[in-house]
């Protein structure tokens, strides 16, 4: 993994996964929001969206393992060669994948049979994010301060969307907590890049001095510059899914629609304050 | 920023905002808990309060944006010359500004249009907390022990702060959660005069020095005594509301209020124990 | 502060409130337990018993704040002389039992008046607790590791007890958990006897090393026994408070409560599973 | 507690208990799930199950601390000895041996008895587990890297199961909860037996360098693949549990359990979305 590509692929993993989850979770809660008649037909498509999911989960993390192991001098599944450990980092980047490879089995299983309980998807994310987060805390020892700043922050966002991940476990149905846990998810795609392009740029040449102060101070507000884009990023989407959503909806079931609408901003405004 | 004025402005914005969210707070719940009766009316005036309220949040922002960029040698939205990176303090405190001005903008869009779930304005404002507190965290290296210590009080206070926001989002309707929440931006607001004056004493001669241990105990306990003195004034601030709305009602709607009072004393005195 | 006795003092009054709030708490549940009927009379009485408490603890600030003011060489009140810090230690203990004092007077307030909502007594002590643990956590620069050690220890109890009495403002109802802030409270008040004992022996002579790591492992196991011996002794409370309401019970209305508490046993099986 | 035996014990104790726990969890859960009719019957059973771990519990504990202080040349109950502390690293384990026996014993209490509330062994389970954290965490002073990191990350798992634990005690009847917090046990009775092969290796010759950073990095890793097998094993026993409930089922009550067994599906589905 270390080189543009290695950070490259996660990123592009972590910024697909969060980008469809927003997109879906944003369409269900402005479809909740706008009518509740034609709501309890797409269960099944739910149903069957989130198998392929877990599916989609679980090719990406074993495309990640096998990119990690056999590409470009991996380990190559061997652990322990000429009395040291083999490509230990390499191993790192494994382990982190399969956890979240376990994630997609448990959610396939939740949503094909009836034997988990659904929130048990939910709880092996959480345990996923957690599991990344540690391996990058123990990941870089005896490198360049920016190198180990930048992942460091990784950290930092794994901390978080594991704990989000674990909230949204244990609080259930609340549709913008699973919007900040998606953010924080393509937080750490985009994040990815950006470490791709300052540790390995692709120019080739070093355009990055990794013990300058002034870049470590640039990069901690680059990253919060990044996590604006992306609210920015969902907020556009908000609209978009309003727009289609009402035009769709003006089409359709339209007077016993509006009624419904309007007795739901009722009840909101009630609950507001 | 690193001047008087660049610590008192963000100062006063937050001093501002604590004290005004604090008085409505106040009086709502006072309102609330004497009669319940006219209650109802006043919720057209609640929501234009609100939006108000986010219009002059993303005018302070901006006010600050221009500020740091602008006067007395700003960056002038200029981020890289001549080789490095062109006076990044004053970008950190842009960046501040640029989340308190998304806040601003989601609650204005949360209370015009019906799109976003309410909440959402309350999970910005949790963010912008915890990007200004990130920000700051980042914001000291190689600077003096004093110096140091009051921006760490400031981190300190700000995850705080942003934690309650936070859980105010989850819990949603706790009306001491949210004098808590504003009696914290209270605190950051007369801590940034603290600073101010400690950091750039307005009569020009260095007063304090910025590597003695005992001033650093005495800050400590100063910033104890900044916060007595705000609980002290929600304290009287609540014994002013309670006083006017009592004295108001008692010309209004007598009879009926006093029966409704008995019971709400009941129900609460039930709840208590 | 810097004596047996300013660390007694303090040790005493923590001590004395865990153990009558223990006491209170778990009459209060076992009284519960065993019947509702006789339940709701004493509903006056323990209003009264909330006052009083919040006079106890206003006079046991005052108390302390007096003592380090002005007896055996205090600050007396003078912040500032011989243009240097009078005493930062001394104000240090006077800003913490400042808080407890603020607690005391919200207590009366919210239970004389009915201005405040009732759990703003519990954020007020959660916040003195807090504010308490920040003042020990800024108080020990250069001294010795034993001594810092020891008051490492009672930041830890303190983040603790005050995390545990925030969730109890949040939570409400959880009689347990006052229990366990009860306990804390008591923990906090043994350990400060522990320090005036290793910190200030009255014998007289220094029977502490105060810089081996010996004794640093076996105050840190000390620590642990303290909470042990308050767990048991709430233990043996339990015993006796039950055994007194159930013998007192028996006197009074028999058949009936016999009724009472078995569907109450009923219903709390169903609970359990 | 200083040899391979020592770290072996405890570790065999908590994987135990977590075993068992996740067993009786599992099949409780899957029972709920399949069937509503035959549930309520097993409740005694239940009850007298919970009476019997206590006494397990306890007993364990007493082992422990019987190894701990007579066998081969523990401190045999003399704590201070010769002008200093005897053996003070045996007397920790003793400590933390302790506090289980007093989770023990407040579980044989509660189920027993209907003195104390039911919640009350599992906040007794959760401080127990936070002890043992701490004496871990002032137990390593002076000893080589390896050595440190593993206790470290003892530690570490130990504050998130006492966490878990905490949330259990709080939020009652979240199976999933206390599967995580079990699996939690049992990680750390499998690291304890990890740490006993690599500090104390069986075979008598030290095969880990204990100051060797690739060895770190190896273990950081490993402590993540022993989480992974543990989740797999419960996984594994889920499916299990399923097979053997349905199969069971299928014998007995068939008809009218399929219909029971309809509705639970489709009401939990609704729960889903």
């Amino acid at each position: 993994m270390g080189s543009f590509k290695g950070h490259a692929l996660p990123g592009s993993f972590f910024f697909a996964m969060g980008f469809w989850w927003t997109m879906k979770n944003i369409l269900k809660s402005v479809y909740k929001r706008q009518t509740r008649t034609c709501y309890l037909n797409s269960k099944t498509l739910l149903r069957r969206t989130e198998i392929w999911e877990g599916v989609v989960v679980l090719l990406m993390s074993l495309t990640g393992i096998a990119g990690e192991q056999f590409i470009s001098g991996g380990p190559a599944l061997i652990l322990h060669k000429d009395g040291q450990w083999n490509q230990i980092l390499g191993w790192h980047h494994t382990t982190m994948y399969l956890f979240f490879g376990l994630q997609g089995i448990t959610q396939i299983i939740c949503f094909t049979t009836n034997v988990l309980p659904l929130s048990s998807s939910k709880l092996m994310l959480s345990i996923a994010i957690f599991v990344e987060t540690f391996m990058f805390y123990n990941h870089t020892h005896g490198r360049e301060m920016i190198d180990i700043f930048v992942h460091q922050l990784l950290v930092f966002v794994g901390t978080f969307s594991g704990l989000v991940a674990f909230l949204e476990f244990l609080v259930k149905n609340n549709a913008l907590l699973e919007l900040l846990r998606c953010s924080l998810l393509m937080f750490q795609g985009t994040w990815f890049w950006q470490m791709a392009f300052v540790l390995y740029p692709p120019s080739g040449s070093a355009t990055w001095n990794l013990s300058d102060i002034q870049n470590k101070m640039f990069l901690s507000m680059c990253f919060c510059w990044h996590y604006a884009s992306i609210l920015i990023l969902i907020g556009v989407k908000y609209a978009l899914a309003n727009w289609l959503v009402k035009s769709r909806l003006r089409k359709g079931c339209t007077s016993e629609v509006g009624l419904l609408k309007h007795a739901d901003r009722e009840q909101e405004s009630e609950e507001e304050v």
